[in-house]
């Protein structure tokens, strides 16, 4: 296959498809390691990732550390997609956190999660990919 | 809803949902930020996970700093399952990099990728999520 297989989003696609998802994958430090883990989110209108969390290491090693990565991703047989953004985490206090309640921030688990984080996005890139998978094709016995 | 919407796996069962998956997220540092990127990999019999890179940021953050994270999930509509490892990365050199001949490590995107990369883990935990989402049975105007 010549053509190149992979293909950047433009930042204002890369948006419109953090738009349209609710699940990916959050990076953070805590303490000298890094840690991963899933979460729902939304994107408010001032391009800023908000999720909502319980204390916990995640809440206690972003405020110790506000560096964070974030990823989406989906895929199909054929296709790819990923996008990847990378930020600072804010706690929002007061006020600020009622922006959480005019979003589509839906947490698929129905545990208690009082806080309201904003990802402030400095970096943001998105990348099409098209698959080679020929084996899904094979039938092996 | 009473019951606990999040079962934690055993090891052993967290090990076998990594071994029957090939597509995840790998978060490791780079100098003092953390970074995400998905890659696609395969588990060895000495339950370290092994992927290939090109050259780039990722090796160069490995090689820097070894502690990486790692996270695979899956969900449909009514159920959730992730399993996150932490562990070291250490680029497999010589002979030792063969092992990625003998396993189902099938990149998903043909670019070239000639390191090979074994992440030792040192830590592995899977939840399996009951989801709540009401509003896919909504169907708003």
């Amino acid at each position: 296959m010549d053509e190149n297989p992979i293909a950047p989003m433009s930042d204002d696609e890369a948006w419109e498809v953090l738009r349209q998802h609710e699940f990916g994958r959050l990076a953070f430090h805590l303490l000298d390691e890094v840690h991963i883990v899933p979460i729902n989110y939304a994107v408010d209108a001032n391009k800023r990732i908000i999720f909502r969390t319980a204390e916990g290491s995640k809440l206690l090693g972003m405020a110790m550390n506000s560096d964070v990565a974030f990823e989406i991703d989906q895929y199909d047989e054929e296709t790819a997609l990923s996008v990847i953004a990378r930020g600072r985490a804010v706690t929002l206090e007061g006020s600020a956190a009622y922006v959480a309640d005019d979003l589509p921030l839906r947490p698929w688990v129905p545990t208690a999660k009082f806080n309201v984080v904003a990802i402030e996005v400095s970096e943001i890139s998105g990348r099409r990919f098209h698959l080679d998978k020929p084996w899904t094709h094979m039938h092996l016995n």
